[in-house]
């Protein structure tokens, strides 16, 4: 089996969805694996590092030529793919429910498209999913790209001029990102408070030294680890909290994400309006519309002396660490369904028939068809 | 008396030489307080809390006309201090080894220029000293800066996907910005060695979580808490030692000064290149001719996959805090000497002498007039 790792062509993207480590695994595995020049470059990974674990590195079309599958973080365009075998496999981001034409394509193409974020959550799954590996690092990295923005230290400082008051942090969503921007922003020393429509996050949040802000009645709770949208009145509670918490508030990290719809709006500009100057907002769903009003992807938005920024492309600010957990995501995947004597992975109905966006000419997913 | 405070004219200076809090205390003390308009803003200061606080705010002339003193944080041109009072004290940072010809212009404009770089590091002085205020804020921000360019996450993570490592940092230079660059990588969880030409200074390093990494014979120590310059074989011992360190390292902060000298070279364009592609170093004496080759002042240099970078004013990067503590330095400095019946401060000759650059239409200072 013929496995090609293309340079990633989205721009903005900095990740690679293989690693020397992963491609050492997969040639374990009796997969031979092709690397496209300069993919991990952007990732700090030198062609001569793909080389040295095993793999064929040379240009796209070389790459891509007979391959059985094709991995990247997100999808190519199908242009790119001509030369693959009749039926490849390919295992990328494809972002479903926003880039249906490209799901098509796909389908016209006779690729066989296996979206990574539709991965289940469930247990044995855990290690497949880079929606997790990557929120996980986004949280992070928001942290750290807010502490640098703001214009005081995080942690409390008592020195011989006095003492410096320790930063304020509200973290709104408590998923993957929420938790680790609240252990992140913990570890810098900052206080920590957080808040979710689901109050039974209230222990986590405790649990990582934050403080949690639950507004009275506040219960709904979505499928599948996220949160559903809230009702008009939960959203109004929801906000007056906001107002008042926020008021008070240094920093706020927003991490709210519906799958499939626009992000919710949880902070207005009536409420970035009360906070104080030079106050930091970091709206990590920024990308899907956005958790903050006013905010816009790669851009320091400045609003009543309030800095708001989010990213495009979180993890891709973290290219190396989000690359190396993204590849042990796919290797972890292909690994749990690789059947030896086939020399290939044979995916199982719960899980491939939940990643699988198209076979033989179709759209075959059915969330995708649900959604149509 | 009248104390004015000016708006900082020097490009990119961010910080503020009083803010609301240390007004109130100075007119609690008795003086009356001009600020000019816009003084704070750049720290997230609105006149109107200059205003409240008890300040008269208004354009420079007006601030400056008959004051007794002006504060500032870099001092301030000449030209800009027409209307003070004959032989008004101008307190405020002077570069004086560096900037030579601005001492001479007070000097001939019948000023009294107090350098507060020239605090003398003894005990009761360390409330008044900027420079332990603001490099303890730049040793912070040295940290986030190089944790928002680096491309992986400094804390040891344990995911589904697998196990991240935490980042290895090396900070040279233990005084007070390198402790705290070592206090603020512990707290986020990466692996810290450090090291410095004192080699008591192990202790202090260990303290803190980190690992000191000397090389044998290196006991040279300064005078007045800073490292003396190192000879050809020290340093040549200290190199080899970096070298072999370096290697291993994701990060490198370097943090070595010499007062009125140019900073010393830590790692050379040899060391650069044995570190990891997409390692980090920050060099916080950029802007003293830099402890790294090749460094640039508020630039990103790439050299062999390695990012150099550095700021030309770190602490400007922290504007409120570092404008907070910089200003109780100052409240510390002027209370510390104040008499009531004078309506002043009266200074004594340990600290007044070590200070004043010039008196009488003269350059003063015994420091500086060896230096010439």
């Amino acid at each position: 089996m013929k496995i090609a790792v293309l340079k990633e062509r989205a721009a903005g993207e900095t990740r690679v969805a293989a690693t020397p480590e992963t491609v050492k695994k997969l040639a374990a595995l009796g997969a031979s694996l092709a690397v496209e020049e300069g993919a991990g470059e952007a990732a700090a990974i030198p062609d001569a590092a793909y080389a040295e674990a095993g793999a064929e590195v040379g240009p796209v079309a070389k790459v891509v030529a007979d391959a059985d599958m094709v991995m990247g973080v997100q999808a190519p365009d199908v242009a790119a793919l001509s030369g693959a075998k009749s039926g490849a496999w390919v295992a990328a981001t494809f972002d479903p429910f926003g880039q249906r034409e490209r799901v098509e394509a796909y389908a016209k193409a006779g690729l066989e498209a296996l979206s990574l974020e539709f991965m289940p959550r469930i247990t044995r799954a855990q290690s497949m999913d880079v929606l997790s590996s990557q929120s996980n690092l986004a949280g992070y990295k928001a942290v750290i790209a807010a502490a640098d923005q703001y214009g005081r230290a995080f942690p409390m400082m008592m020195t011989a001029a006095g003492t410096i008051s320790a930063a304020k942090v509200f973290v709104m969503g408590v998923g993957v990102a929420g938790l680790q921007a609240i252990a992140t922003t913990k570890r810098l020393g900052a206080q920590v408070s957080a808040t979710d429509v689901r109050p039974e996050t209230a222990e986590q949040i405790k649990s990582l030294g934050g403080k949690p802000v639950f507004a009275e009645g506040l219960e709904a709770s979505g499928e599948g680890g996220y949160a559903a949208e809230l009702t008009d009145e939960q959203k109004a509670a929801q906000a007056d909290l906001v107002t008042k918490h926020i008021a008070k508030q240094d920093i706020v990290i927003t991490t709210a994400l519906i799958p499939g719809r626009a992000a919710p709006r949880l902070v207005s500009d009536a409420q970035i309006a009360s906070m104080k100057q030079g106050s930091v907002i970091f709206d990590l769903a920024v990308a899907q519309g956005g958790n903050v009003e006013g905010s816009v992807p790669d851009q320091l938005v400045e609003k009543h002396g309030v800095t708001i920024m989010g990213f495009s492309n979180t993890p891709a600010h973290l290219p190396a660490d989000a690359s190396a957990l993204f590849s042990r995501n796919l290797f972890n995947f292909l690994n749990a369904f690789w059947d030896k004597d086939a020399g290939k992975p044979v995916l199982d109905e719960e899980i491939g028939d939940a990643i699988r966006l198209t076979r033989g000419g179709e759209v075959v997913n059915p969330r995708l068809r649900a959604a149509s």
